[in-house]
């Protein structure tokens, strides 16, 4: 078959504009591996006239949205403008006018996932939405494709650049954590309003999208507890140093015995894993599989070119089933959408852990024994302790790493010490994952 | 559709265990998966009375391969037993016969590759190879299909198990190589043979496969340069460490404007760069596409069970096909076979790059500056000089790193350098690659 397929772009901002730049300028090479002609013939946004900085031909350039959803020939209609209203509207009706979508809108999908996959299961569409989570790196497919054969235990990563490149800096500069972020705003790293980036929440919404297709659950953005990074101090950043530990806002999905862990937070790594070598603006999972063992997947997680590379790469999956005359080969959560199962979530409190405490305790004498009696009572044994000051300053932060310890115990043992006189502030608490390094035998 | 999908597999080794093992053990979650019953119907092989350690139904196994070629209600014939011949032929039968096939053989593959990709393009049947490179990484799907917007610069990696795992525990336990040679292959971690691995060439047949789907070219296996690691000494992992850099066998493909480099070698790499990390059994891909930038893919690339995780993926591929009545949907190298282009490769003697030198020096005064003369007569420039020994040694070594030189300037000096009476013994030579960490901006 050779017929011609049509993609219509809706919303020209950072990642619309390198979809638009990859599907005008490789259309020879997406020809050849397709073995089909791939036709960007509508891009809507409400600004068309700014220049982004490429050649596009203005007779394909409309601010009407209805010209790409009213139009029969348009074959894909992608959805790149973000945030719920009016995506979902304009996804539906795509979907209900029987034409195939492609979105990297990760805060929609995971708070109305279900209802978009049920529509185009319904509609018998396909939705490509790789682009929603790890940016440029094909870690979506990975999971419904590659790694087909495996049950998986774990899926974890590093899945907000903005966040990751905070941390870095705040690491690598001993920075604080508000001069770090005043600096990404006026550079245009971060959004005016980070919230979402640096309290966790848009990592959270790619943890949902990415436990759904791995674990086959009817997961729900309130199930994923989430903890963002604005309180970390440069103290923390250099205690955590010279434990031998990196400090990431990790995501982490996990099949136990008690259920599946759902947790979005600030996390001590060891150093020399993998996963703590990830900087600035790049994304990492792993991801780890009962057949395949650890997989880890790296790349940049959001930008314009990256981000566009996914969202055609869902474009060409789409058209090579046309080319073909098929769709729905691989489901669009892996598995039908009626086959999910109702989550059974580990509760935060059954958590087992090591534990990062930063205490701010006033230089007094006996206040290790009164912090160490609390945490003794509560079977919270204690790994390593650190003091350090010149004896003279008020306060003085006591850092101590513990043995693996019962969460909802810390919890009560931190409710108990931060209402003991002796201490000046709430404490700092950082959960520890002792990941293992990548080296087993052959 | 609702047919079951009929699998042979032929032999029953390391891999071939654990393809049974996964397509056996979960035919629930694959049928769940790919909306179709994926049946193991025959496995053959010489051996089928040695128990593989978990339990194979025994009216499926046969040792007459001609039960599964001859079989036409067999769909997918899985070849499994490695090495050029009978492989090859039993494959090319399966070819005419219509049936798909899938292979872990990159011997094969990289020596007669064109000669099976034609055969399948011209009886319409698909060719699953995932497990050829990477061994449970998805990294040719990733190639093919989820960067598939991307124009390639590079695709390099580790891509051998067993090399990696010498060189981590040489540079771990300060072993020397034989004795850590030795050790491997009381374990059974390398062959008693171990050519393949040490000296590059099975390195270098993976290379061919993953830079023919990268690049689009007609690569011959002749065309890669490759050098293996049973050179490199304790001295080397040593001086290496100190400079900040390990040592890895790397596998190189390079876009440059002379041409393709194709090279496996020994390679000093930035001990902070995510590769080298990659210690022990583990494989790991940098891809590098002008959309996507930097991509890393990690795991175990050899072993039983990720490689039949690989392998049974590309079962699954091919079932998601046959349950839509379509085949071909992705070209078996990503491209039409026949719009491969003919190589132009980039000849050795004009890589330019940074290099480590050891020699094997007299301990006699001037020899530095005998060697560092025809250095620079040479126009290669130090960037670096170590030299360490007591004094009383009648031989020293004394390392070097350059700046940026010219290989065939290198060539030249260092058969001038070894020709000299004041040197013991033939330079060790490493190439450096001083790799970007992962760490751009947002």
């Amino acid at each position: 078959m050779n017929r011609t397929i049509n993609v219509g772009l809706l919303g020209l901002g950072t990642v619309g504009s390198g979809t638009a730049k990859i599907l005008l300028g490789q259309s020879g090479l997406l020809e050849q591996r397709t073995g089909t002609r791939i036709r960007l013939s509508k891009i809507c946004d409400l600004d068309i006239t700014t220049s982004r900085g490429f050649s596009i031909p203005t007779e394909i350039l409309t601010n009407d949205v209805r010209s790409l959803l009213d139009d029969p020939d348009l074959d894909i209609f992608i959805e790149l403008i973000g945030g719920i209203e009016p995506a979902r509207t304009f996804l539906l009706e795509a979907i209900q006018k029987g034409k195939h979508v492609v979105t990297a809108n990760k805060a929609l999908l995971a708070t109305h996932g279900h209802e978009i996959f049920s529509a185009a299961a319904e509609y018998g569409v396909e939705v490509g939405f790789e682009a929603s989570v790890g940016g440029g790196i094909p870690v979506l497919k990975a999971v419904k494709e590659g790694l087909v054969a495996n049950q998986f235990h774990t899926i974890m990563g590093i899945m907000n650049g903005t966040a990751n490149y905070i941390l870095t800096r705040m690491t690598d500069e001993a920075m604080a954590f508000q001069d770090v972020l005043a600096e990404a705003q006026s550079l245009g790293y971060a959004e005016a309003d980070p919230t979402y980036d640096i309290e966790g929440i848009d990592t959270a919404h790619k943890l949902v999208i990415i436990a759904t297709l791995a674990f086959g659950k009817l997961i729900d953005f309130s199930d994923v507890y989430i903890e963002g990074i604005s309180r970390i101090s440069p103290l923390d950043i250099s205690f955590t140093k010279e434990f031998g530990y990196r400090i990431k806002l990790l995501a982490i999905a996990r099949d136990t015995d008690s259920g599946l862990e759902l947790r979005v937070h600030p996390t001590m790594i060891p150093s020399r894993h993998p996963l703590a070598q990830v900087d600035g603006a790049y994304n990492a999972f792993q991801l780890v599989g009962d057949s395949v063992g650890n997989v880890l997947l790296c790349g940049l997680g959001a930008g314009q070119m990256p981000t566009g590379s996914a969202v055609v790469a869902d474009v060409v999956d789409i058209a090579r089933n046309l080319v073909k005359g098929t769709t729905g080969r691989v489901q669009a959560l892996g598995l039908p959408c009626d086959a999910l199962v109702p989550l059974k979530k580990s509760p935060m409190d059954s958590l087992v852990g090591r534990y990062y405490f930063r205490f701010s305790a006033v230089n007094r004498p006996g206040v290790l024994a009164r912090i160490s009696g609390i945490l003794g009572d509560l079977d919270i044994s204690i790994a390593s302790v650190v003091q350090k000051g010149h004896g003279e300053e008020p306060s003085v932060p006591i850092v101590m790493l513990t043995h693996r310890a019962n969460e909802a115990r810390v919890r009560q043992a931190l409710k108990e010490i931060d209402a003991l006189d002796v201490i000046s502030g709430r404490t700092m608490v950082i959960r520890i994952e002792d990941l293992q390094t990548l080296k087993e035998g052959v």
